[in-house]
């Protein structure tokens, strides 16, 4: 290659440590509590095929042309309609549909960070947003997790000279974790006092097993650079690549702009079913059985835990979502244990990758909902007689 | 808003000058030769509607799950061996599927481009090219094109010092020019000598409708900084969003991260659904049907613009693509003219945003395949007119 042509970025963008996991694990027999995959039995693969069919029927030829950047505007209208019922009232027009929820952060990034901004970021937290955030070539600010979410006691002390907040108050991914309604209102008002923006990254929001819904961030201040994101991937399918986020009209029309030099615009087909799937009031009942069979597995594999792991391990009491996180005494490295998991057929993710100030090495996320409740029991009692055996 | 906290590169993000004026007379009793759109009643909606409904009856979760970043390998394979019929000897691991090829260049400009990066570009080029350009700070120096496409002779001089030339060799947006045998020659070796990154997008290729196959720029030299993006948009349907690029295995790899933190990856229904259309043989005589009509309709507009606008403008003479483009007398300002053609129901794009270097304001764009042949006809007449007028 001679001389290298890349842009100096590129020195920050890594491959991601959990594909490479998922990616040698996926041939061989291993039970797999690795991946941030949903189990593809809960796809609506049926509804899905009967509204492929009649958007490809009806409006073939809307849905196969090109689309206007923000998305098709039925669906923004109702993901608007959506949002009020999450405390955020917005008109369609302040919705822009992504290609993923991943896409929407990408976007929010390219348009707020400049190297060098300062980002404030949950330790731990998600993987491919710290990724992006390292391509964005930022400087972290750290602020530490307990039960309750987000630690916002240090808060005025971290936003201090920040451009934006990345939070994931439900179910946090890798975490589990769900910031209190207390420390809600703190931070919301926090951020705006600050004159920091923040993306509230609520791509879990639906899978709620137990415990009142609380109030999202965005909702709680007027706040003309709270920037909300979604996702229609966890509770469709995430293999069509619908996404959204909501924000201040000036926002969004900046983000327009440049969503339409990134991808021209999200999928026309795909972007017709899922409002199909919305519009014939298939997305609340899907939910429902989604809850039931997560919530089931939630509880097998927190059962199984106690019974395996007790004492030797401690772990997050997730709400919803679809990870619990573990933790080893501080002089522990889960990357060895996965080692010897490995060699005993059980995959997990380290959790050092998720932590921004390389912390954490002493840290695990299991999957708790793409393995079924027989495995769960089997590949987390394999895991307890090996961190056993590791300790002794 | 009070203080801004958009990063630098949003003053370079501007609205799409093409895309304002597709929706200010969308909904007006327009003839529109202003769009890049191709007219619907040409995609194969019968056959994707089947193939949706196979690929979800039989594949359905893996076609709603996530997938891989690079792609779904068949549907890899299938761009690899297409791509060989164009010279370009490349493994299924060269080639990384995207979103569109507008996602293509996005990735290679956030790859490659550092602020104040010199991009070497044709003048004209293609507008949503010029707009990301923008949005990575680039420099310009630009090229002139001529009958056999981008004039090469002052190639030396504007490599020097450059990072990355942008070409679109085959029926160019807008011109619909084409790149001669042996300027390509020439390009191919002038890059290699410079050392500079070359992005040959050929979204086009297919769209010839005489003249011979030309050899792919990237496949005349053996140049470890070569990329070729291409697309389905225009052979398939646009809204389906899936294009590909594919260059030397350390490129595609850098790429593919950048890929995973963009969007994740590209919709996993529509690659399958894509890959089918290839794999059952829909491509080929699709391509032909395109051909057929297009071409068609582009012997009725050169037609047209003989009968009603010669002597007061001059126009290209495309062998394939979308875009005729045409020319007033250097004192003249299309978007004077296009005001006028306004009033009398007729839609087509002024030059100047085309053309990165301010000049071109006496150019405009028509596309040929958007309307019918009777409107062609009509619409063009009223333009000879328009121009007969406002000259006089």
């Amino acid at each position: 290659m001679n001389k290298s042509l890349f842009a100096q970025r590129m020195g920050r963008v890594t491959p991601s440590a959990i594909m490479e996991l998922v990616k040698t694990t996926a041939a061989g027999d291993y039970i797999s509590f690795a991946s941030g995959l949903p189990d593809p039995c809960v796809f609506p693969q049926e509804a899905l095929r009967t509204l492929a069919d009649d958007v490809l029927t009806r409006d073939g030829r809307a849905a196969l042309q090109y689309g206007a950047a923000e998305g098709y505007p039925p669906l923004r209208a109702s993901v608007a309609e959506m949002l009020a019922q999450r405390g955020l009232v917005v008109t369609s027009n302040q919705v822009l549909i992504t290609t993923g929820s991943q896409q929407a952060l990408d976007l929010v990034a390219r348009a707020l960070l400049n190297p060098e901004d300062r980002v404030v970021i949950e330790s731990p937290s998600y993987l491919a947003g710290i990724q992006l955030f390292d391509s964005a070539e930022v400087d972290y600010q750290t602020v530490p997790m307990d039960a309750e979410g987000m630690v916002v006691e240090g808060l005025p002390a971290a936003l201090n000279g920040a451009k934006l907040l990345y939070t994931l108050p439900n179910f946090q991914n890798p975490t589990g974790l769900t910031l209190s309604a207390t420390r809600r209102v703190e931070l919301a008002r926090r951020v705006v006092e600050a004159g920091v923006a923040i993306v509230e990254d609520d791509a879990y929001h639906d899978l709620r097993y137990d415990g009142e819904r609380l109030p999202t961030v965005s909702s709680l201040e007027k706040n003309p650079w709270a920037i909300y994101t979604g996702s229609f991937s966890k509770v469709i399918a995430p293999g069509i690549r619908v996404g959204y986020l909501c924000g201040s009209p000036a926002v969004i029309e900046r983000l327009t702009c440049l969503k339409q030099i990134t991808d021209l615009h999200t999928g026309s087909l795909t972007q017709r079913i899922v409002y199909e799937y919305c519009a014939r009031g298939f997305l609340e009942p899907g939910i429902q059985r989604l809850r039931d069979v997560y919530r089931a597995r939630r509880d097998v594999m927190l059962a199984a835990l106690q019974d395996h792991c007790s004492g030797v391990v401690t772990w997050s009491r997730p709400q919803g979502g679809m990870f619990i996180f573990c933790t080893l005494t501080e002089d522990r490295d889960a990357s060895d244990l996965l080692q010897l998991a490995l060699a005993r057929g059980v995959v997990f993710v380290p959790g050092a990758g998720f932590h921004a100030n390389g912390s954490g090495r002493n840290t695990f996320r299991l999957n708790f909902v793409s393995a079924d409740p027989e495995k769960i029991r089997s590949g987390i009692s394999i895991l307890g007689d090996t961190i056993r055996e590791w300790l002794a």
